[in-house]
This record gives structure tokens, C-alpha cells and sequence, in this order.
């Protein structure tokens, strides 16, 4: 692809539970609609030809089960200034909804994902690649308290997942790409001094210092 | 002590070979004498009450190695608005040499060295504490050639060395305080992305941006 200079887009990765979504959402929250927020997950493929019951013993933790391919190319209209239509996934029937949601070019496009650094065309389009680290009991921790609390599941399906796919996926497309972020944010989305700085240059990009 | 709001204290630490020295220096050359740069290495302690064979056994990994409460004391000095004179030190005779150098105030202080993490006075001195992270592989290699080549060393003697006192103190006092950084730079000194973040950031607190 031909990069747009003007346009700066930063890759926001980490396992399950890392903070990477505060980590966006903290950028998004300082820059407002100047910024673009788009997150992998949204990229989730579209399972028409699977049943429900075959749609829920689908592995959504595999690199397979996202259309990055689609993620890229909207980068691409995004990048020459073409606004895009991103689908928009439904949880409750494990598919793509029949919705999609505008998103306008901006300066600055945050991408947020557990795998974003897993694929090799996206990882190119990417001008900043942040990896939020955080020890995987912390992350398992949050992802409990966050799955049972918000979204209704119990500790066992919540353990059974993880230790099936989660946690062998995250070993297998997650931890080894980890050396092609730019730089590794220890410690979750609540760090100060990394924030000050990813802020920073942002607003460089944005012509604000 | 009183931080002083007006001066910038960055931390770059990592283990041997890992590129923080490249890394420092890539600052410190983007700035010119805007920057103080100071190595942890010029406060190896005096050992003027010990003999050359004993000088030559001492461990130099360890944190105990280095005079760190005079290093915090020149900080604070620094802070303060006033010139230092850091120690001199001569690796010829590993001791403390009779000369110093004199080290002006400056609006960013770069700090470099491999133990800078492990200690809570000097870390809590630092606003930006930076984690030069490379594969011990690679680091190894980096220090076989410098040693070799550089100093004059034997195989052998770099060996012996790393196994013995190099890699034993970075797995006590390098790498477990590696979750004190802010930001961890993987593969080195020369990221371009993550260098440009750090330079927009030393630019915003000299007002160049």
C-alpha cells in the first residue's frame, strides 16, 4: 500500500485482560472524535454457513476467525480519505450482524486487538505498534471478574475457555509477536508516564504542540 | 526530595548488549548539550582501601558495586539548579580515578546503565524510566565482539565472566526490575518508532514542540 504520511495509525495489542482497551480508550478519551477508534474484534468473519451450535464451537481466539483482510482494506480507503462501513458484531448469536457503523478518515486511527501483531500486512500499515503487558494472573483475574460480572458467564466456563483456547492461542499468536511492538507498555492501561508520552505524540501528528 | 517540575529525569536501562548506551546516545545527539547524559558507571565505588588482586575479584554486576546515594545526591543538586562533579572512573586499575567531571544543569538529564531499576531512591527520581529489552543471545553477542575487539579480551575470560557474575545478577537485579519501566523498547537502541516518541517527548519539555 501507498502510506498517507498525514495519517498516523497506532496498533494498540495485548493479551486478554491487558488493558489494551483502557490503553485506547484513554488516547480516544484526550483526543475525542479527532481520533478513530477501530477494534479488531468488530472483524470477527461473518458465519452464515454454520449453524448456531456449529458457530459455538467455533475457536475465536485463532487468527483465522477474523477478516483482517477486510480490517486492511478499509485502512486503505481510510488512509485516502474514504470514510468506511466496519461490521458490527453480534455476540449474542456468534456473528456479524446485519449493522455496520460509519467511521470517517481521521489523523490519527487507533486500532485495538488481542492479535493485531499476528498478521503481517496489517502489522505494515501500522506506524506505531504499542503491546500493553501484563502478567497473565492479573489477566486471567480481570477476565474473570470482568466475564462473570458483566456478561452473565460462570467461573468454570470462564476456566474451561481460557485454559483451551485462550491461553494456548495467546502462547501460539500472541507472546511471539510481542517483538515487533515498537514499545511494550508494562503493567496495563493506567500508566502515566507511557500515556504522557503516546498522548505526546499523537498530538504531535495532530499539529497540537 | 522536591521534584523539580521543570526538569526532565530519564532513565535507560537493560541488560549488557542490549542498546541502552545506543539508545542514550541517540537522545544526547538529538540535543546536543540541551541534555546532560550521566552513566551509572562513573559512580563505581572507590576501593582505595583494597588491593589490586582484591579490586580485580570484586563483583561488578552487583548493585552494591556502585556508590548510588552520591549518584541521587548529584540529582538532587542538579534539581536544584547546580553544577556537579561526577567521579572518573578508571577501569585500567578498577578504581575511582583523582579526576572528575563537571556536569551543568539541564532541563533533561538522561541517566544510562544496566542497574538503575533496582534502586527505590533513584527510581522514584526518575520521570521516564526507559527498559532497553533484547534477547540475551543477541546481548551476548554484542558484548563477545565489544570485549574482544574493543578491550583486548580473551574469549575465554568474557565467558567465564558472563556466566559467573554478568547473567546471575541480571537475573537478580536487571531483568525482575524490568516491571518498573514505563515503556520497555524491544530489539535495541535503534527503534526508529520508539525513538521518535521519546525525542517528541524530550522536545515538549524543552518547548521545541
Amino acid at each position: 500500500m501507498n502510506k498517507n504520511e498525514n495519517i498516523l495509525i497506532i496498533g494498540v495489542a495485548g493479551g486478554t485482560g491487558s488493558g489494551k482497551t483502557t490503553l485506547a480508550s484513554h488516547i480516544a478519551d484526550a483526543f475525542g472524535d479527532r481520533v478513530a477508534v477501530i477494534t479488531h474484534d468488530s472483524y470477527y468473519r461473518a458465519q452464515n454457513d454454520k449453524t448456531y451450535e456449529e458457530r459455538c464451537l467455533q475457536n475465536y481466539d485463532h487468527p483465522d476467525a477474523f477478516e483482517t483482510e477486510l480490517l486492511c482494506a478499509h485502512l486503505e480507503q481510510l488512509c485516502q480519505g474514504q470514510a468506511v462501513d466496519i461490521p458490527v458484531y453480534d455476540y449474542t448469536i456468534h456473528n456479524r450482524s446485519n449493522r455496520t457503523q460509519r467511521v470517517e478518515p481521521r489523523a490519527v486511527i487507533v486500532l485495538e486487538g488481542i492479535l493485531l501483531f499476528s498478521d503481517e500486512l496489517l502489522r505494515s500499515m501500522m506506524d506505531l505498534k504499542i503491546f500493553v503487558d501484563t502478567d497473565a494472573d492479573e489477566r486471567i483475574l480481570r477476565r474473570i471478574v470482568r466475564d462473570t460480572k458483566e456478561r452473565g458467564r460462570s467461573l468454570e466456563s470462564v476456566i474451561t475457555q481460557y485454559l483451551t483456547t485462550v491461553k494456548p492461542m495467546h502462547e501460539a499468536f500472541v507472546e511471539p509477536y510481542k517483538r515487533f511492538a515498537d514499545i511494550i507498555v508494562p503493567g496495563g492501561g493506567d500508566n502515566p508516564a507511557a500515556l504522557d508520552m503516546i498522548i505526546t505524540r499523537v498530538k504531535k501528528q495532530l499539529g497540537d504542540v
